[in-house]
């Protein structure tokens, strides 16, 4: 097997612990470059700077690894990794995360964890998302390692074939406790949001987003269901929205019809 | 015809010529109700705002309607309108544009536009995305406006079917170039990029993203290839990133099969 160069980035920022894990288990297979934000990042989805420059500081934070922060999003970290600090040298992974907290069902659209490794993906780039269904700075890295371990093993032995990513989550369950690994399909969910409001010391009203994941979809091909018993979840991932099924029942076309025939359509 | 609520937003801000070009269209559909973020959030991808307050402003902008402006990103204007704004009130369509520039193939991962228009769709409303690819401020808007109010007059008359969304892109054309419509997939694509290295006056570099849209995708049921023939491009869109292909394949399913089996895995 050659050398092998890991890009290893996340949303949480480059001080969340997830991150310590993450870079802790990819060195163990090849040489690894950190380019993460300098603050968390969460919620940030695929965002990019296009108003603002961007700042590149190397850090010394995980003995013997070349180490960046970036004053962007996920997905900028990303970009500058390729464009700026690896240039011409190639990446062989992309690795996301640990994040501290859920990426199943509807969260990949929000999550700065999966846009970044989806950003890698972009480029021809295999890459893996990593989450852990545990908020707190606390959460148990431990219990999860051999998978992790297993599963970065197994993308680097045969490839991620069909995709280029994988959003991998894992639930809150000591290691002995995870019954296994499931490949499954995003299950539909949505968040039912409220904003509270509050008033700062001039009166003025501000607004701040909480709310509850809510998912009906438990059916056995999905990531809720595997989570909720007990096996890590795997979504093989594009970033292809098109509604497909929608294209081939031709459900759309009578909005064409009319105007395919010719130049001067009748409008 | 019952009463019809229409949101209206955007990712250019509230004072960009294309949410004023839509909001006088949407208004001969019904009620508008305008809810853009007070700055230009262009590549805000699915962005929400968690650690920061969200402020409000109603504002003047719009004649007769009624118009807020929000300090967060497309998709928090989104979430507010629904949730702070409107409350119990139902929002029968969400339109999100007139974007200045094309939101076709892979752009839309990296759009706010598209975004804004897809939380919508996720909250089970009815949603249009309308991009032009002309990135001035002087665009012309009028050359569009039939087609525009047509694809919103039947998303009014007969819904949306198959899916919650739909991406328009319009190619810059006068309004008797245009050849019609066309229901396609995303193209594939990819932005190369490079980052503009500069020194601040402290003599500390910066970075600015720059870079071209790449794609070789023009197979004649793309976004891409629409747009290059003169045809308006409408791509019915969904919030799955599963790789279904790649599920049916059974590609993944080697991680799965020794985990599957018992809960004491060999690992």
């Amino acid at each position: 097997m050659h050398h092998k160069r890991i890009l290893v980035t996340n949303d949480d920022g480059i001080f969340a612990p997830g991150l310590n894990a993450l870079v802790e288990i990819a060195r163990t297979f090849g040489e690894v470059i950190v380019v993460a934000p300098n603050s968390p990042q969460s919620g940030m989805g695929h965002a990019i700077t296009l108003h603002e420059p961007l700042r590149i500081n190397k850090i010394m934070q995980f003995e013997g690894i070349e180490s960046y922060e970036c004053s962007g999003t996920p997905v900028d970290c990303v970009k500058l990794a390729k464009n700026v600090i690896l240039k011409d040298k190639s990446i062989d992974l992309c690795l996301s995360g640990i994040n501290h907290g859920s990426n199943a069902s509807i969260n990949i659209i929000y999550s700065g964890t999966i846009s970044a490794a989806m950003e890698a993906s972009l480029e021809g780039i295999p890459s893996i998302a990593f989450s852990l269904l545990d908020y707190s700075f606390e959460a148990d890295f431990k219990a999860c390692e051999k998978f992790v371990t297993e599963i970065i093993g197994k993308a680097i032995q045969t490839g991620i074939r069909g995709c280029k990513l994988l959003n991998v989550n894992i639930p809150k369950l000591g290691g002995s406790q995870i019954r296994g690994i499931k490949i499954c399909r995003q299950a539909e969910g949505r968040w039912d949001e409220e904003y509270k409001e509050s008033k700062d010391p001039r009166g003025e009203s501000y607004y701040w987003l909480t709310g509850n994941f809510i998912t009906n979809d438990y059916q056995e091909d999905t990531d809720m269901w595997a989570l909720e018993n007990g096996y890590i979840s795997i979504v093989p991932s594009i970033h292809d929205l098109t509604a497909h099924q929608a294209l081939r029942d031709n459900l759309h076309f009578e909005y064409a019809t009319q105007h395919d025939i010719s130049v001067e359509s009748p409008l």
